[in-house]
């Protein structure tokens, strides 16, 4: 029997004549964090397997984990994905239809978008972004896409052909940004040359480009596909450093400001193999490869810590986000945001001078801003120094310190 | 080469001929979670160890784990422990006096115990409590031993032992309580018979005999060993369910208050790795093995978590909780707590008519408490509610919900 892993990509032959179930326990592989496909069908943890099958396992998405017998919980049809965090299990219907609601939940309970709002979704060409998109699609919402091109190699290409896709089979708008082409650098080169990490700067990147292409293209809000396993990461991050002013930005709705606009993550209710499944069941071609420069990122440690609590107590991811938002967000909520004014280069909203990009994007190319007028002012603002520790942590997560 | 592994006591047989660092790969063991001990000597992560050789890897202990010719940080000697955390190392006696002046700042800064304050050590026979007891005689405090035998068969009578010889060696106080001739039942029919899980039961009735004993033997503060792995743990588990409550309760220093005597955490600025280092290189006799009770124990599970993220970031642990005591404590500070009256059958403080250790005891020997006078009352106090969803994960945490 041939198996193929993904991140990285390869194949092993294993024995046949046996269970999913124990496939995957000899190759060590949590039934939880992966989907299991032979040619275009989701297999359960009790499905057996032939010597001449050929099966894909594909990480970050449950898709059939239970006794093959379980039953949808709304229509008694077999069920193919099982949610044990709700002790349940659905057909391919009813799944599609739990997670239109969780999203349509989420976004009542925040009141992050109106029937007339037009949205400009973040899409990066992975399972979360082109799920949100095609849910908000599905459910009549005025979604643009917005692709920024990092200028990662192949890994970038890849995804740009999926957005591009993505979009045309939907007859969907699209926006396109290319770091290189627009901004005169790209990921690689910044985190070469820079000052900060390689996910600190594009993180950065991304928040400011997608503030700055939904305000000159007249959108009401950025719409992000951080997930529930996203948000739980984060939170544990923010937490065990006690980041009490970012523990308290974590929220799935931001409203306008000066100079920004409206943020949601709408997914915010939904598990990453939620997402995964919904993106897989819907046919969505998305990019399965992490990004290429992310080994090591230390949220992903802490999803992996999540994970591991997960797997004995299900439930526990969903119970620490939504818990922190239900009854301990309102004790952090007491923060002194600074205020904001136009930066003196780009005219986006930043707290100094200079906005944060624009001091990235100054650096790396070798540039010098006009001088400053305060001395030392921008290396010494205790947000900036807090921003530059956690950035890391936080890729696009909150707007930098210098543009809150 | 003979290995004897503990908890479970086991002994295998290895080759020899090669450093510690590459016996404990082979036994994928984290060279930070033990203390590799040839005859009364503690070895490095660098030291050779022959086919001839006896060794002992005892867990929950660092001691050494360093090339070979790092140097103590205060003296210059050859040290023989090494703290990642703080990235330093010790000979050993900076190191025990590195111990002892950690549990000075601890009682400095919270103001845990005055000169003339009689002490009673809750004493288990573990490491942690016994080398809190020996560190409080050291520094000249009055402090007794309180064992509370739960009789839990080997487990209970060695612990006894072992608590009774250092008292006697020490010529030091020791009060001595025994749940089943004082009180009726033990632990394991406790938690065969109670409704109470049986880690919930052990807690409960540890915080009701260490604060009933203390009260009557007239004593001043109830210290309890609790090192900073325990209390990262705590929070850990406390902070996924956002238990806003228990969250402000833990504490190094709870005051007394009516009914209550002053309960004080001397230890927690020290690891798990510290009290065992500094229990081994004492010389004090304490039992390794873990309570077999404890298997599954949720606790446990958290802190392997924070083991694993420490492991790769030395320092979440104490960034976690001393974070918390400075950063975030004050955000959980203002809850209410609910008023103490004497119970009607002990005279403990509680919050009800019964305190939750009679409550527990009634229902273990089949008597029957007075009727209530609120009907339901009991059973619909949200506060106890709380109490019951995480005694698990708090057995010697904060008082009960009925006696805080």
């Amino acid at each position: 029997m041939k198996v193929r892993l993904r991140n990285p990509d390869r194949e092993v032959e294993l024995a046949g004549g046996r269970r999913i179930h124990d496939v995957l326990g000899e190759l060590r592989i949590d039934p939880d964090t992966v989907l299991v496909i032979r040619e275009r069908e989701l297999l359960t943890r009790e499905d057996r397997v032939g010597d001449a099958d050929v099966i894909e396992i594909r990480p970050v998405i449950s898709g059939g984990a239970r006794p093959i017998r379980m039953k949808c919980r709304r229509c008694k049809a077999p069920a193919i994905v099982e949610l044990r965090r709700h002790n349940a299990a659905f057909c391919r219907g009813c799944f599609l239809r739990h997670v239109r609601e969780q999203v349509k939940r989420a976004i009542e309970a925040y009141d992050m978008l109106g029937p007339a709002d037009r949205v400009l979704v973040a899409v990066s060409g992975g399972k979360d972004s082109l799920a949100l998109w095609d849910v908000l699609l599905d459910l009549r919402y005025r979604a643009d896409g917005l692709y920024l091109g990092l200028g990662i190699g192949e890994y970038s290409s890849r995804s740009a052909e999926v957005v591009r896709s993505f979009a045309r089979d939907r007859d969907a708008g699209l926006v396109e940004v290319d770091l290189a082409r627009d901004y005169g650098f790209d990921i690689p080169t910044a985190g070469r040359r820079g000052s900060r990490s390689t996910c600190a700067v594009c993180g950065l990147s991304k928040r400011y480009v997608f503030n700055r292409a939904a305000r000159e293209g007249g959108y009401d809000a950025v719409a992000t596909g951080h997930n529930l396993d996203d948000e739980a990461a984060t939170l544990l991050g923010n937490t065990l450093r006690w980041q009490t002013d970012y523990i308290a930005r974590q929220f799935p709705l931001l409203e306008a400001e000066e100079g920004l606009v409206r943020k949601v993550k709408p997914l915010y209710r939904l598990s990453e193999l939620e997402t995964a499944a919904y993106a897989f069941l819907r046919g969505i071609d998305y990019v399965v490869e992490e990004c290429p420069l992310v080994a090591g990122n230390t949220q992903l440690r802490y999803k992996e810590a999540m994970n591991r609590l997960e797997s004995t107590s299900p439930g526990t991811k969903a119970q620490f986000f939504l818990g922190y938002l239900e009854r301990a967000a309102p004790l952090f909520a007491e923060q002194d945001a600074a205020e904001l004014v136009p930066c003196e280069r780009c005219g986006q909203p930043t707290t100094g001078r200079f906005c944060a990009f624009c001091r990235a994007q100054a650096q790396i190319l070798g540039e010098r801003l006009e001088e400053r007028a305060g001395g030392e002012e921008l290396e010494t603002r205790p947000d900036e120094v807090a921003g530059n520790l956690s950035e890391e942590v936080l890729p696009v997560e909150i707007y930098g310190a210098t543009i809150r």
